[in-house]
């Protein structure tokens, strides 16, 4: 496997209110999606774009609140209770090749590649797996570079 | 002040020669510098490049391994023994304006700036401060975007 873009940083908060008014109000942020639910990973979900290079879109922050009872970055929250950053995601060309890629080298892959935040195909590898990084991997959308 | 560029991540290892080999082996990077020494952080270095948009740079992983007993980042390491997401790093143009600019916002700014390991000023403000995340604010490399 080659090394693709950092699409981007998930950052777990308590209050997405609070950390959009963070981003927009003290990191200077203009550019704020409009939240939405992610039902099926039980996340409401907010992305921050960074400048990238030259004009080039950057690594996004994903902002994550916990949805619902079940959510599984309720655990984070409670070890972290101010929030902070939950996970790393790369992109890659072929979701099911990558599936097989860190299979093969013995990875915690965490569930079958389902539909992520941007439309395309996701899943995780476990962190203990992964240089203690909990680590998204992400087909690269193919309207363009994962924005 | 404006967003700037995310210019890396920062995350701690217990083993740079692990970490590095991780990125390498199992991630398939391609670019990574040779590990150095900032006695005057507590850390030993080493950047791993991520490709950015349109062939231009991404943001940087930069490795972090506790450099002799007063490292700072001991604490972290004797909480996350695999290691993990240390901080994030964002760019801006001139690095006093931006500590004035956070002090002015009532941020905990830790210590005056001081070279960081691109060369150029940097501080770091208090992740209780800042959305929960250990925020460094690095002024831009005069020479290019940061790289």
């Amino acid at each position: 496997m080659k090394l693709g873009r950092l699409n981007h940083i998930g950052v777990a908060t308590p209050s997405m209110e609070a950390s959009i008014a963070y981003y927009r109000d003290v990191m200077g942020a203009t550019k704020i999606c409009e939240p939405f639910d992610l039902p099926a990973q039980g996340v409401r979900v907010c992305f921050v774009d960074t400048p990238g290079e030259n004009g080039t879109n950057g690594t996004q922050i994903e902002l994550i609140e916990p949805l619902g009872e079940n959510s599984p970055i309720h655990g984070f929250i409670a070890k972290n209770p101010a929030g902070g950053q939950h996970h790393m995601c790369y992109e890659v060309p072929d979701i099911h090749e990558a599936k097989a890629w860190f299979e093969g080298l013995g990875k915690k892959v965490l569930g079958e590649p389902r539909i992520g935040a941007h439309g395309t195909l996701i899943f995780f590898v476990h962190p203990k797996d992964m240089n203690g990084v909990l680590t998204e991997i992400m087909e690269t959308p193919k309207s363009g570079a994962g924005h």
